[in-house]
């Protein structure tokens, strides 16, 4: 194997993420690495803090990036709020559900299940319902945007009941930080975590989570340890926010570089201005690909603005479509995931690829790949 | 809190880790940034994959970067291969002995602890003992090169005893890959970590990880699940090798372009070149901090080389000689861990620091700091 320095092809990542990155963004990444003691280097970290308070909508002092990508900090929340015996409401209705039900079996919580089809929102009235039968569940998790359908869900309404119940919320906001409202005090969210690669546009690697007191109050009365010293949110504490920043492991320090940089960015654009530009592109991509004759998998009301899932039309073949859109357009769309493989494309417009000049060119690509196709199929008949 | 786009200070990084990065490496990072399922991305994971077998000289097909700092590669490894109630002889000779004990227990393992003093190498006869006591030990774990006290543990040797009695060996090997003699397949390491900040010279953030047909054995034979999702070697390996590519967690893209050309770099000049320079720059070091005045905690024949700790003299203050260090000169010098906080300094010389222009100049200003510090208690006395 002959191995040269690796130059990536020219990419517009319009997948389930990553999305694409601002040059602010790269740039930052190839700034001199510090060391993860420097006290430069933890001044650093206290903006980061705030940034990312300020992108939660929160005052939470547990406000942190997670050093791993998305998944890390998900089996953060769980391996930190659920002890062994606990009863987890879970509400599935795509991948990440099943993947938290996963993990709730593996911090040895009993979940229980609430199946909603893919593709539709979780409806309050089933999560009431849930806690009515199960009046002793301690957790309710769920997914406020399922990156696998594109569906965004109510999770106001699903955190007030979890509250009337005296249960605590863990919510996945993977793929709606930054791009969609999320108001992680306004709606007494208890845990929640992020990534980095969607709607903040930073390439993948860090998780940001955050955690209330009541949530901290959880964790800080276990019965046992956290079974993940790795992600054992009182340790990481020390290092992020204690006193003597106690050493727990290596910061990826030029990764937060580039998370400091695309927060700052998404701070000076504003929270509320990027929510509606993600909300505005997404009407101008549904209308176009509706013009091209193709049908949204989500009902209108459910639909998420940062991930865009439509149904493959039964003459067009998936695989050598997205193929198409990578080798002629330099377009990277999504593929679906789990039942909806084979069923569904997922076109993201997520952070700086949610921008009219992207919108236009996208629905120009896929219009002419859809032509082709089906010329193709003509030719050959 | 006014923020703009940060700006690091120029540091020179001779403290335990990250270690100086090459601008090869910094301008891989800032790279564009590609999908983790894009066929071209995958070509380079497999160049990856390849070139960490080369530097760990292993032929293991589960050879990969796990997505999180050293302690996850710490952690992937025990989890995978520690079942509850698995005896693990675990050798404790500084932080990072402890930090397996640790982690152990939260696998529901039982520690067999070998307690060596801090600054000394692990004698195989303690090893050799351990396993007449404990002939039901399935595993040993312990630290190649401790970083931190400067250790080298002879992990031919250790391993060899392991063998002989049917055990599993975990070892820790942070601060030894790429800068001194490791030999993952000559010495019938059965699992094995790193990190990418010592003496490889990437940023901190990924955990090169491998494990032989053996270890991975262990884990398929499994009555449990492994506790960690996130960690699980099985999907991880789905992804990373699997005919299919199966989606587990995004990978961190750009994290992977930078060690990708930081393991180019050190292919390009050859795995023992690189051993021969650590070495060579160390004996150099060595020398002028004893004409100095500074004593080294470790006995010269267990000495690490890529991790100097020296006795901080008595008439020196530590945190003060340590700040000028970096305000006056700009370098970045580590203090102590655990039991060795305010006793030693810890002075790294690891992948791109290992220069000898690096060297003079340390040596040049340690000298003057350490003169200023003397003549300073001088005047005040």
């Amino acid at each position: 194997m002959t191995m040269t320095t690796f130059i990536p092809p020219t990419r517009l990542l319009m997948g389930p993420g990553p999305s694409p990155v601002h040059w602010r963004v790269l740039s930052a990444l190839a700034r001199p690495t510090l060391g993860h003691l420097d006290p430069i280097f933890l001044s650093l970290m206290e903006e980061v803090k705030a940034l990312l308070r300020y992108t939660f909508r929160t005052t939470n002092e547990m406000t942190l990036p997670i050093s791993g990508p998305g998944s890390a900090g998900m089996e953060a929340c769980f391996v930190n709020l659920v002890e062994p015996g606990d009863k987890v409401i879970v509400c599935r209705n795509g991948v990440f559900g099943t993947r938290m039900i996963e993990i709730v079996e593996r911090c040895q919580g009993t979940p229980v299940v609430i199946d909603v089809p893919w593709g539709r929102a979780v409806p309050p009235e089933r999560v009431a319902e849930a806690f009515q039968s199960h009046p002793d569940a301690r957790i309710l998790a769920f997914v406020h945007a399922e990156t696998s359908t594109g569906v965004l869900t109510d999770a106001k309404s699903l955190c007030a009941i979890a509250q009337q119940h005296g249960a605590l919320t863990i919510v996945d906001a993977v793929t709606s930080l930054g791009g969609v409202p999320l108001e992680v005090d306004g709606w007494g969210i208890d845990a929640v975590y992020s990534g980095t690669q969607k709607c903040l546009s930073c390439p993948p690697g860090l998780s940001p989570v955050s955690l209330n007191q009541r949530a901290l109050e959880k964790v800080r009365l276990r019965k046992s340890k956290v079974q993940s010293w790795f992600l054992d949110l009182s340790l990481i504490m020390d290092y992020w926010a204690g006193e003597q920043r106690v050493y727990h492991h290596t910061a990826p320090v030029n990764a937060i570089y580039g998370l400091h940089e695309a927060l700052l960015m998404l701070k000076q654009e504003g929270i509320k201005a990027s929510w509606e530009r993600h909300s505005r592109n997404h009407q101008a991509l549904r209308s176009g690909l509706q013009s091209i004759g193709l049908d949204y998998l989500v009902p209108r009301d459910e639909q998420l603005p940062s991930l865009n899932a439509v149904n493959i039309p039964a003459d067009i073949d998936d695989a050598a479509f997205r193929r198409a859109m990578y080798d002629r357009h330099e377009i990277e769309i999504g593929a679906g995931l789990g039942e909806l493989a084979g069923k569904i494309w997922r076109i993201g417009l997520m952070g700086e690829g949610s921008r009219s000049s992207v919108v236009e060119w996208c629905l120009s690509c896929v219009d002419a790949t859809v032509r082709t196709a089906r010329d193709n199929t003509a030719a050959a008949a």
